[in-house]
């Protein structure tokens, strides 16, 4: 399987997360891409290519533009407004408040994070940039006939939604490989979202559309970030009513429940009947995951690959988060491994 | 003119606030009052006395009973998940998201907060509970017959909406007070709230209502906290209509432009009628306040004081900000003096 990677990730290199009411080390921090890219070599899964690039057009073909143009802006005016830390929002529109959008830095900020542990610094658009032409880069190598393709992206991108970033993400990079592939002759996308925490953002961008199905396995939102958005009552809006699936799972689900979870979300992805699967890799599934509550052992991870091989379906794995930063590469090329010697 | 004062405020005593991507030390610190309350005594504006206690009652008569539960829990269960910083929100339901409340203390807090500068730990609602009941006193006090009252209340209020906290402010004090003369024979108050920041709590918790004619003066939500309310399209709902008159000032407002300002909402209050009036006291219109950006001189508090007192309403003045902490007394204290001394 070949992997796609781009260096500019390590422009990513925030100081701090507001973690706990403390200002900390990012858990998502630059070594998690090193550990995963070190394990793919060892392994020798395949080769690792840098991306080729397909400009803003797919990005804005997915996210607002006006969000877009934030992201590429804000470090420069938070600094430009006299504050000294990293850009982090500390008010937001709330329940009951106004459509307006603010003008001043502080209040724009709010306005478009759906959370605040990702401080915004200098290099974050550069590597976010570099990541959705990762995933758009895998997602041309399977309209050209690979089978897989793994996109090792860095910043992730799940929880990053239309118009809001938060939770590590900014730029959607499963959802804007997703919607390359559906401007470029697909039908149907399904995207398959087994990191830990929902894929909130994916599923915002996509909750009222049937040309992509999303299902998302993840620690219950009552229990879990991104805490307001992931309840199995979530079945899409519209025209998207039944595409969109959730499977919350409380603390310390194991790999045989999620297991059982993951094989109801393919019997639907097969009953769908897309050109295309994205997989959402996060592997902070893990048992020793420091922010997360399942109990997934290393060579559960490999198991699930196999399984979702199964489906006989183009697949575009889409790196996405995994915080036992040491276990990291072991866990994510797992999957890959499974996958390509299952199915 | 009677001063009602609780020492419990020096509970509220967070050491860290969310500014500019820092922890820094809290704007609304205790000294604030401390200066106010000195300069109460040393210019004799009438003697200081402590609050009665009101209960629980009159503050659910204004607040949801769960938020209210949480303010009580929170910092327990803050510390009981194991975090080791003051309790500040990381993450909130941003655009889209569900109505379900999330159970663990971390979703929570996000849920309840519409800002996070303001860290919540050790006393903070003991603080918050006296504040109100300062509020209640005063309001007693004009029901017993007073003129005006100064309800020298920390932390202060205006921005603690139905069921939201932040911006220093956990309970709102002026609409807890506002409801009690409600609930205890009158039939309609005003609440003029020349803060500099817009009054979005009091907006929230009264916005369908006729019975409370809510006007402030504030910074324009554009370039100033709380950013996402305050505009001058906001006029109330239902039966509220009508009822809620914002005045957003740009950046750089002087006495003169303010003034005109308040001279419109004076008339807008005389054409109502209230019984009472009360006033959410901030002095943040200073020349030289560290987060705000009017213009008002020492002396211009001493004109608009009695600029109130024209309206010969029996009135409660309610602290709320003021961050040049050497000055909120003087500036404060002449309001006070200038409605003593005018009307
Ligand atoms: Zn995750
Ligand atoms: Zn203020």
């Amino acid at each position: 399987m070949e992997t796609i990677f781009s260096e500019t990730h390590k422009r990513r290199n925030a100081r701090s997360e507001l973690y706990g009411g403390e200002l900390v080390e990012p858990f998502e921090r630059p070594s998690r891409a090193e550990y995963i890219v070190e394990r793919v070599r060892s392994v020798r899964l395949g080769p690792v290519n840098p991306p080729d690039d397909f400009g803003m057009q797919p990005i804005l073909a997915v996210h607002d533009a006006d969000f877009v143009a934030f992201l590429q802006s804000v470090w420069t005016e938070w600094q430009a407004a006299g504050f000294k830390g990293e850009a982090i929002p500390s008010v937001w529109p709330a329940r009951r408040t106004s459509t307006h959008i603010p003008k001043h830095i502080d209040g724009l900020l709010g306005y478009y994070a759906l959370a605040s542990e990702t401080s915004i610094s200098d290099g974050t658009w550069d590597a976010a940039y570099a990541s959705a032409q990762v995933a758009l880069t895998g997602a041309e190598r399977l309209r050209q006939g690979a089978r897989s393709v793994f996109s090792l992206c860095r910043p992730p991108g799940h929880h990053a939604a239309l118009d809001m970033y938060g939770g590590y993400c900014f730029l959607n990079n499963a959802a804007i490989a997703a919607q390359h592939l559906l401007d470029n002759g697909a039908e149907r996308v399904a995207i398959l979202d087994v990191d830990f925490h929902h894929g909130n953002g994916t599923q915002d961008i996509f909750y009222e559309r049937e040309d992509v199905l999303f299902l998302s396995l993840h620690g219950d939102p009552m229990d879990a970030f991104p805490y307001y958005l992931g309840h199995a009552d979530e079945t899409g809006k519209g025209a998207g009513e039944g595409f969109n699936v959730n499977y919350p799972l409380p603390p310390g689900t194991d790999f045989v429940t999620w297991r059982k979870s993951l094989q109801d979300a393919i019997e639907k992805v097969a009953a769908y009947g897309p050109e295309v699967l994205i997989i959402s890799l996060g592997v902070d599934t893990f048992e020793t995951d420091p922010i997360s509550f399942f109990k997934l052992k290393s060579a559960d991870f490999i198991t699930y690959g196999a399984d979702i091989a199964a489906l006989k379906l183009p697949a575009l794995f889409v790196m996405e988060g995994g915080y036992d930063i040491a276990e990291i590469g072991v866990n994510a090329v797992n999957v890959l491994e499974g996958f390509e010697n299952g199915g």
